[in-house]
């Protein structure tokens, strides 16, 4: 699927705001709301926009920490591992990355007490781990979300 | 501010469909419209919501390549480097962590010819950068977005 | 529990001489020795003085070598271990911490003899450990006691 | 100065309770109170015990964050810059140890706000400084005060 | 066995035109095509020449993507992981070198899909092997082919 | 540009002997030495077969030592440092790739004293040049040539 | 045992010259031969002249290859792998040091195919290795022999 | 020159005694003194034998801390700083190796105090070092003298 400049235009719209209507994309567009809604099915319909969304203050909702892993594997293990911590929730994303690392975590929780527990409880005992690194978010200086990384 | 169970009920209710009307949000927490919109409108006054937005898959408009940097900095220049990367439009995100490496960043770029550019023309050349590592994303097990990691 | 000015004071006295007695104490704070032992035995019951203690040189006492660790382990057995360790007399402390190594430890003993002897003995033969790094203390600039670290 | 079991005694009692009366000691030790003081005195001037002092709980303090650095320097500029930082009031200890890092440095602060000002303002800041490593405690398993490590 | 400076020259040549005819180089170095036809004869004898091939462009046909692999192994398992990997067509190269990494490898593909596919189908499931560190090709500055590495 | 069945046949004859005439190519596809002559004039011009060579035994022409090389750069003088070693003849190839280091460079020489050489003379004294890692090739497992990695 | 002047005059002297006869000995340090036989039957006696050795080139006598190991292992088996180690003719000397590897060993090898061999045939083979880093000297700038390291 | 095996039985025995008398090795090997004498002396003449000398255990001559050194420098002042540290008689080895350090050096001294002070008085003073790390032999499991590694 190739994007033309319209399509362009209407997701950098959405992408500012999400709930923007679409007579309001389509004035600014010079479209009709009806050639708006259709594109923006298209767009959905072909996997461009993957869903409608909003942006949460983590620290408001009281996730205080926000914590990055390398989680080392058995090599055999990587793949069962990687889907066990995706269904965690404090788990925010789990990639597989080139590198020496075989997982890069990021994990959102409360207080450093949800972090050692999560840490000691939930990680440490999954069979196939065998080191662990984290550090802490000290400070963000760009955080762009709607876009999948 | 503290969040009651019927305000996470409609953050998550949003976080899966940022463009849920309020009655159907009402609907399904027994809530009149007029009762949604208030308490919406609260969140985003308290900066509970950021913002509506979309996720596009980056794949599809584009950007195939999804890379990872940890960026090391004379520690005198870190927060100069870290605002001149922030607002290079490939760099996605761009954090300070605990750990050994003072800025962690995700670029996100079409393909292999322009991280090469990147590297060389817009990172390597900046005065204050020590080292650079940097990994390539190969599968995405987790990629939770609307959440300000 | 929230300490004011005169609590602090009381602690910093403390702190220097924890023998000062409360009527010296007072006497600085233009209070009663009746009211600073009211205090001292608040800041006792809420935790905030959890001993009083003294700080022994290390070399007059015959602990010549003092030896930092990082030990790694199976995540699995990380709590088990470090508790192990914990009771050992030559071990003054042992943490997890963040970053790439599971348990930080310092040890205290009277010469390269007794270090060799502890690590092959007392720390190798431990079940679940994979990786031990250990660092000797060279020159000591600032050395802060009477803190919980 | 070559020490006998009843100054290690001695020692062990005023480490469990910095405040123990001599008359109290003695009784333990079936010596006059006298004897006791005499050899405190002796300890004292001998520079076995160092201070008296309280072991206060940090978290209790408002101190909730404890973190370890790493602080590689260049080799010319090592002692200067550990000597400055050991005059920041949030240094809690400060070594050179063998191995790979020139610097290893304890801190405790308020909370993470408190840290990052650190870093960014009072760290990074200092010529010299060519690489820090950070890392935050998870988890205190052993923590002996009143020895000088 | 060694080499006189025609020996070289005829090598040179080869080198960079692999179906140079014999006359051609005759000329080139005033010898008889016989002559020179005995010489590539002895020099394919006694293993100087190892065979005729022609450079391909990877990128041309397909390869896009050339990944350089460290494989850690069971110091046991080396030699059989070794062989198993050398018998995979996407492997182009193999070695083993000193320094820390047993094995390195450099491997071609059509894609990321593919190399992941590779890394967690082919590799990760090879027993023996301990961790896996893999790195993309950026730029070419230099690639001399024809020579055995 | 598309191969098809043909063509990548031919390429892989002449991988195997570069030497190989259009005749015995033709008579292995039941193709005419004339279209042979065309396909390969094809692909030499679309660039996808870049030369014809021999493959030479580097231990047999007197290069004994194979070694490898991960030079770190000053950022800002790594494309100028890359494009010196590659104008140096005993450099084999040189790759900036992903990951921590900045070049990765494939040395052939005839012994130690001139890779020590090389090291000192011609390698650390390049201006932007921070640090140099090389390790020597034990055992070589698989060495395919004719492709351009 | 403590040395006078002359016991560390007679030392550099053998140190030079382990030949050197008492006599000459005696006329540098205005001494009889018998009481420099006396001092060193007496140094020999209390372990300060272990033995009188010479330095052999190791090149000269078909050494050429001069490598460095480090191997980590198991931490239980870590004396049982050192003391088989130390038995191997090849390696000339085999330690524990603090820091992060378990032992350091350094191997004299006739050539590089003896090398490989010893790796892949003789220290892979142990159980109890779980990784090993080796390094080749390329130059030597001193090298005190005489000394117990 | 090549060695037969009467001369490897002549460095063998001086190997182990350094002193023994050309008649009492002449028996040895059913030789006479004089074509001992004349062996050795060809040995000697053609670099095979370096020199005669001892083996003195450091540990009773004072030289308690046996230290290992990894030093990073500028790579274009490497051959400076390694002949200024070859001069300092506490070194008692200075090697570059291939690997990720620039030198490797032993160091003896009497004490921690003095090899702190060597370290920041007389090794991070030199110009052109970049970083330092040290480790401490624990255990000796293997050390050949008489060798030149």
């Amino acid at each position: 699927m190739i994007l033309d400049e319209v399509d362009r235009k209407i997701l950098q719209l959405l992408s500012e705001n999400g709930r923007m209507s679409y007579v309001d994309i389509g004035k600014e567009l010079n479209l009709s709301r009806v050639s708006i809604r259709e594109r923006v099915s298209q767009l959905i319909e072909n996997g461009v926009i993957e869903k409608f969304t909003v942006v949460i203050n983590s620290d408001k909702v009281g996730k205080g920490v926000s914590a990055f892993f390398e989680v080392d594997c058995e090599p055999a293990s990587l793949v069962r591992v990687a889907e066990t911590l995706a269904n965690n929730p404090v788990v925010a994303s789990c990639y597989q990355m080139t590198g020496p690392s075989t997982l890069h975590m990021h994990v959102l929780v409360e207080d450093f007490v949800r972090l050692e527990n999560f840490i000691n409880e939930e990680l440490y005992s999954l069979e196939g781990i065998t080191r662990v690194e984290s550090h802490i978010l000290l400070r963000r200086f760009k955080s762009r979300t709607g876009l999948k990384l």
